[in-house]
């Protein structure tokens, strides 16, 4: 028997170039037609424009999103997809309230405000102080705790990148409230503005630090603000949030599949967040996540193209706020994890689509093995059918925050990417909007999604089988 | 008698092309004194970041504009300016008040909007009404009253450029009130947009024509608008304006000069216009434009180049919505007008300068005269001396709507002109914004004011007196 195993090992080694090399023309027509198909699609404009304007902004915890889940898996149900269902999924409920910020001092101006998710409110009568700015925490750490006592803190630091900037989003109320301030403001996280504020979650405030509320101001305002303080004023702010935590709510992730021709218990499985923020239509973020995926099934069963493994499209709930919905599916799945032949999550956006990030063991990235790029060398093999729509760039790296714990468990992992020319302009704002989605990208995301995802769930190898 | 008319003009016609070469000769060492002094100068920005910042909003009416127009020219003093003085100017004076609009179905949104300057109130408790979408004056001219009757008009058009796209800011109310609308809302007139609407005048209402309620939404907000009514559910909304005219206000020009050293009676007149609209900074509109001309004297001084005839500043106020400021200056200069060598108006934006609009005489610059391009000669002569900032082209056609009444009283007209990358995006809006304007196109658009305005002053031809 050990010999058996032995010599198939072998023989999957040997042929793993070849196989590669068969992908692409074995899947030529295939890929030709899903390409052709996806680039007449009008249905996941459709679906999005829907999302978008009709059932709006979809925060956990909001009806908005309830409305979407449910509307969602109606869809599925019309397009014929198989086995839709829910998958119940508790949620954190924070409300964001009334609030708003004004300058008081040297003139009065409503500044362009949004609380950062999770903050708590301010008291009733709100809070007015004078202001403090830094330009980060390097120089926030330079002031003592008499600079700081009973101020607000404006942290005014530039975006440079989202993962570093956004580090302000996340550690300004912990940070300031050490050192005694009433409440913190950040320039917003974003790159270019028109007076847009961006939202996103803080982290949970730290035990035995007092809660202060935290609170984003448009480019502008923050600058202005920073402004007058250099010029030797001292602004004054009133800042008023009705935030606040509400006990957790139902919602859900929303499921279906194309069940495999062959293989049913092998799947693939992709999707996008259907939550979103509370302001805007997350349309980029992720409504055209969602809605490529739900469509991306619908187009192959059009086609006629069942795979021989389960194609599952799952919509998870509350990935901005909690990742509830990625927990409680993936502890659903975890015993049958590995019939898990790829994870595919698309969450970057619907601007140009240049392809995939891909991982074999996005855990141990660092040190790739051999098996990662053989792997790669398929996945590239795949990729270069979507050369007709400029989407066939491979690049390591496969993550995405709904399909990290599949990630963790050592699924092969993979995120549809996309040019983010406009992304941090809009990301998280009023201006998420789909009218900043251009339909042709739309059908590129989705042609690449459906492609990818149709070849993986049909094609002999499966990755996570290939060996060093 | 005659005979020397003839022989001086004969003299001057045969030396205007030497002359014109002279000019960057005798003039380069100014002109280079003066581009290493702006490219340096901190006075600008700083007197522009406190009118901004600490001033902020100049409608006319406001408190805003009279603390602008008693603090400039309490700057001017302070800058050694000769004769300053307040021309009083009665304005008239549109308050905002508060304002929204709220889709009501297929679910409720707040809209981003912005009242138009001038636009009746809606009564207290507002206008609910269905809307009814059109993409621009053509599609309306089709619809009959029975189709507009009692609803809300949104034009929808996008915006081409801006004198096209702006007819719908100014004649949709008009258009729609004659078949019975009870408001218009427009597609906002600008290009690209974070939910950003803005304001700007619109035309008197009609005689005889019902007067209706009048805003812009944000461009997403407009097109979400028409993709619900496009996809067949009839949008409603609910529009409350408190917008309303009150009795005309006092206001002032702000009027500020260096005498000429040998020919005082002659006079260069420059400026921008010190009222904005009643939302953001009006940084670029016209903030910029009032610094750089009150600022170009003060470094002429510092220099010590006091030109031969008078340089005059006027920072007009109430260009945004009555150009009552332009009027009261003209017509107490009417006299006199014989003796404005030339006029000079700053009000597009303060991005990168490339340098001048030019015309002899505005009034028939359809048929240009040799003499309007013998003047385009020496102008361009003076434009080469701003070479090395780059701001060195001179095209067809000065205008400015502050000096307008000159243009029309034959005097030589001059337009600072500037790249708008971002103008039409920014413009009468909460995002006309400080942080907008590069500092170093700050010094660029003063040095090249400070530099024509100065050699015109001083040189010894009078653009006016070339002949064909």
């Amino acid at each position: 028997m050990r010999h058996y195993l032995f010599l198939f090992g072998l023989l999957i080694t040997v042929c793993q170039p070849l196989f590669a090399q068969q992908i692409a023309t074995q899947y030529k027509d295939a890929a030709d037609k899903i390409i052709a198909a996806a680039m007449k699609n009008e249905g996941a404009w459709n679906k999005l424009q829907y999302l978008c304007d009709v059932i709006g902004p979809r925060l956990s915890g909001s009806e908005g999103l309830e409305q979407a889940v449910q509307w969602a898996a109606k869809q599925m149900k019309a397009d014929g997809l198989q086995n839709v269902r829910l998958q119940p999924v508790m949620v954190p409920h924070w409300v964001r309230g009334e609030e708003s910020a004004t300058l008081l001092a040297p003139r009065e101006v409503k500044l362009n405000m949004l609380g950062l998710g999770g903050s708590i409110g301010t008291p009733p009568e709100g809070i007015t102080a004078d202001v403090i700015v830094v330009p980060g925490f390097k120089t926030f750490m330079g002031l003592t705790e008499e600079d700081v006592k009973g101020k607000i803190v404006l942290f005014n630091a530039p975006f440079t990148t989202y993962g570093d900037t956004v580090q302000y989003r996340s550690r300004s109320a912990i940070t300031a409230a050490k050192k005694g301030a009433v409440a913190t403001l950040i320039r917003t996280v974003g790159r270019r503005s028109l007076q847009n504020p961006h939202t996103g979650t803080m982290s949970r405030y730290e035990e035995g630090v007092p809660k202060i509320p935290s609170a984003a101001l448009s480019i502008e305002d923050a600058m202005m603000v920073a402004r007058i303080a250099e010029s030797g004023i001292t602004p004054r702010i009133h800042l008023k949030m009705d935030a606040q935590w509400l006990p957790d709510a139902q919602s859900h992730n929303v499921i279906g599949e194309i069940v495999g021709r062959e293989k049913p218990e092998e799947i693939v499985v992709m999707g996008g967040h259907i939550d979103s923020w509370d302001v805007g239509q997350g349309a980029h973020d992720d409504g055209g996540g969602c809605m490529i995926t739900m469509e991306a099934l619908k187009l192959l069963l059009d086609l006629g193209l069942q795979p021989r493994r389960t194609l599952r499209v799952v919509l998870w709930t509350n990935e901005e706020n909690g990742q509830r919905g990625a927990w409680e599916f993936f502890n659903s799945e975890k015993a049958n994890v590995n019939n898990y032949v790829a994870a595919i999550e698309s969450d970057t956006g619907m601007e140009t689509t240049w392809g995939f990030g891909f991982s074999l063991n996005a855990k141990d990235s660092s040190n790739p093995s051999q098996a990662e790029s053989k792997a790669m060398k398929v996945v590239n093999e795949i990729a270069s059918l979507l050369e007709p729509i400029q989407a066939n760039q491979i690049r390591p790296g496969g993550f995405g925050i709904d399909i990290a714990p599949f990630i963790n468990a050592g699924v092969p992992s993979f995120s549809l990417e996309n040019n983010r020319e406009l992304y941090w302009d809009i990301h998280h704002s009023h201006a998420d909007t789909l009218d900043k989605i251009e339909p042709k990208s739309l059908q590129t995301n989705l042609a690449a999604m459906a492609v990818m995802s149709y070849i993986l769930a049909d094609m002999d190898i499966r990755l996570n089988e290939i060996t060093d």
